[in-house]
């Protein structure tokens, strides 16, 4: 296992790779290429494992066509769980290729639960303290509902090269119910502050690298007034961000979540996977179509992150807020 | 699919097996009768399918143990997932075998996501909406962090006979966190009592049996002070009770869930599981003596609740609050 500090892995596949692009499996198996779903039947009789052998040569394609672009994949574990343990058979197969394409793996799962049982979702997913899952990833999604002793279970894991991403904001419309609770009390903290304080205070005394340690955060980027002050309250925490393409967040929202150009792992799903799609409306396409318009749509959305972060970089030097950063680090 | 309304199916339950007894599956491998590790390793080469079977070897035989005495089995989905897909391959064997054996399924996964991931979640754990998953239970624990809209994708499933479990008031010590903030604002609601009110209206026009909708909340009996306020708050809302035994919480912590004696399901999981352990420390026992060792443990607990409920109710009926309820429902 390589126990380099999960930041540190993450800062260098942002430099090797150009860009913070994170390309998030999402497989709806309605939504597969035709002569994919074609080929899963002819291998397999039984429906669930036909799926899920589309599902995972999908993956393949997708991950083959953008590995030189992308940090990262991150699977959404739910579509996996949805065909049962073949589904899970071929998460196993593709994090594994994942990894050998010289991908980081976010295992996206929000998990969450008290002590004992936190400990066995760190097992299955960032492989400490345990038998080999077979679902080891780079890092794991985690919600913090359940406070901080739902979350500490993870963090051997983080002294041994792993990472977790905390919900703090999230990107759907309901986000703010309880995130931005009691929002009517001026100057009262809200719960996703609350969580906010509660990732400084896990990442005390781990293994920081730039800056950052690896207790993350997960900061949407269609509330941009959100990620920005987030990002003041974080300056040494990680986000990742999701609700970049389809959830309607663009480039220069998800810029909110960068720290001097950087910092943040952004993350699109549905408007990679499915770029075909969107571009060619109606007209059922290939595999290989599938993976031509992902790999384009990766490629655009690295270019419009750095074209953001490159004006982001040069508007903050100017504000106030960012000389105050820089003041209160120095 | 039998879609009687949830709540229906579990107050049927409850009659006829004379309690809310639910046993919570928290397979740990390490604490597992020593002959049925031994029997795993013969049956399987590779550890992983080895300590999956032994697993699966282990439900079955605390299932037959407490199938008459139970009303539901809780597998806590952690403890599968740490196994990868032979994890999960038992794990649907176990829940295929509880119902065959006249037990309700609680998946406890406590999963929670946007739109479109939560209907992945509902298809796998509740079985509406698309193919089967293999893994579909009676009712699914949900986490509310993220608000309504990550809720209403199991309503589908609530209108056809399934049940959520909403996490509100966790059991674990930092569950106060964010669950009881803000505390020191004296008439303020809590996050736990605004998820309460989600939950009240997640419930409106979905099928009800005995006054209970078939969104419930799962609230630890470890604090029986807020037990008792959301039992009063939530009087048409079946409660999921974790904490009993091993947590500290005894009969009388959890008949504050009771409404009229009735109202809620009660969770023990490691007290039954391991009941061997506690009543013979460093004694190995067989499958045999764990078996016996948990029927005893489901007894006595069937029986502790019974006379809990049997006090409660007395007690209830003399206190101005259940006054006060009862004039308002009358």
């Amino acid at each position: 296992m390589d126990e380099t500090p999960f930041p540190a892995r993450v800062l260098a596949a942002v430099a090797a790779k150009r860009g913070p692009v994170v390309v998030g499996l999402d497989p709806r198996p309605e939504r597969l290429p035709r002569d994919l779903i074609e080929w899963g039947r002819q291998r397999h009789p039984d429906t669930r494992r036909a799926t899920a052998a589309a599902v995972g040569a999908f993956d393949r394609l997708i991950i083959d066509a953008v590995h030189d672009v992308a940090v990262a994949v991150k699977p959404q574990l739910a579509f996996y769980e949805q065909l049962g343990w073949p589904g899970i058979q071929i998460l196993e197969e593709t994090m594994s290729y994942a990894r050998r394409k010289g991908l980081l793996v976010i295992a996206d799962g929000k998990r969450n639960d008290i002590g004992s049982t936190a400990v066995a979702y760190a097992r299955a997913y960032l492989g400490v303290g345990g038998e080999e899952s077979g679902l080891v990833a780079d890092a794991l999604t985690v919600n913090p509902y359940l406070g901080t002793d739902s979350i500490e279970p993870f963090l051997p894991a983080c002294r041994r090269g792993k990472g977790v991403f905390v919900l703090v904001r999230t990107s759907n419309p309901s986000g703010a119910e309880l995130q931005d609770y009691p929002a009517d009390s001026p100057g009262a903290e809200t719960v996703a502050q609350r969580v906010a304080r509660m990732v400084l205070r896990l990442n005390e005394g781990l293994p920081a690298a730039g800056g950052f340690g690896p207790v993350g955060a997960v900061v949407g980027a269609t509330t941009p007034e959100h990620a920005a002050r987030l990002r003041r309250e974080l300056p040494g925490v990680l986000f990742l961000v999701p609700g970049y393409g389809a959830q309607g967040a663009g480039a220069a929202e998800a810029a909110n979540a960068f720290v001097k150009g950087g910092g943040a792992l952004v993350n699109s799903s549905r408007d990679i996977l499915y770029a075909w799609e969107r571009e060619h409306p109606g007209e059922p396409g290939t595999a290989d179509d599938f993976a031509q318009a992902a790999r384009g749509a990766a490629l655009r959305m690295r270019d419009a992150l750095a074209a953001a972060a490159a004006c982001g970089r040069n508007a903050r030097l100017d504000s106030e807020s960012t000389l105050k950063f820089a003041a209160s680090k120095e």
